[in-house]
């Protein structure tokens, strides 16, 4: 099982200018998205705070994007992610299913990542 | 397997007057504990939380109700689910198991919840 | 499944002096690694929490001192724990693994430990 767990100061975040550089770490689909939202700038960190704790729960894959993990929000506003490329075909093909959950309060936020083996039918 | 995190700011959940009615979130007898505690607001905050996390970890289920997921505390002051009425009903149905943890510090609650299935014997 | 979160002011840890005896939490190779790190207070913190959320993720074991956990990364940065003396034999008895995920940011740190039971071959 992988665990990944990621806590972000929103303004810490953007004084250290981790988000300067977006669309290394987003899709356009994602920053159409963020741009939208209520507090861009924390919807960027939130994005940003769920793939860091996406990277800890995976082990060492080469050649994956941050792009390739794109963060969806289902209907009831619940995260989820949808892989692309390297990344989609390397869990498909170890049969890994990934679960994250995503909070913000106070100026910060915080994600927590799971990655399980589906049961092999 | 399902995941769910919860991160709040207690001034701001204050502010935001999500603690107006308490007896929407919380039994009786949770009502008597938090008022007991050396801080009612962190320890009305922390049971937010708490259930704010359990409903991210679990699917739609329809027609449950806050209070029918009690969170008691054991002897070494872990926090657990007690269920009642329909999301009792449907745990049991489907066999899942609920872990709960929480922490505050700083001005701040923070919850996880993973729910997973037991194995069938 | 066990499951421990535990998040912490670095300051209110300081003033609360939780971290006054850190020979009772951390072993000699801990604490000359948090001598080293860029900011000791942070880094002793970080360990701190990390070893609260496996408290809390474990049953009542009898017998085992906070420096039977010790907290090691790896190449990649990542932390994992190190067990010693009673908790390893039990852990091994078991057959449990342990998942750790850390992060910190402005002036909080968090953790995430997961338990589960190694699939028996």
């Amino acid at each position: 099982m992988g665990l990944g767990h990621d806590l972000q100061s929103v303004a810490e975040l953007e004084a250290a200018k981790g988000l300067l550089e977006p669309d290394v770490f987003f899709t356009p689909a994602e920053l159409a998205r963020i741009s939208r939202a209520p507090s861009p700038l924390e919807s960027l960190a939130a994005g940003f705070c769920a793939k860091e704790a996406l990277f800890k729960a995976l082990p060492l894959i080469d050649g994956w994007f941050w792009t390739d993990a794109e963060l969806l929000h289902d209907a009831r506003h619940a995260p989820r992610f949808q892989f692309h490329g390297l990344l989609a075909e390397h869990l498909t093909r170890e049969g890994w299913q990934v679960a994250v959950s995503l909070s913000h309060s106070g100026g910060f936020v915080s994600a927590v990542v799971v990655v399980t083996t589906a049961p092999r039918s």
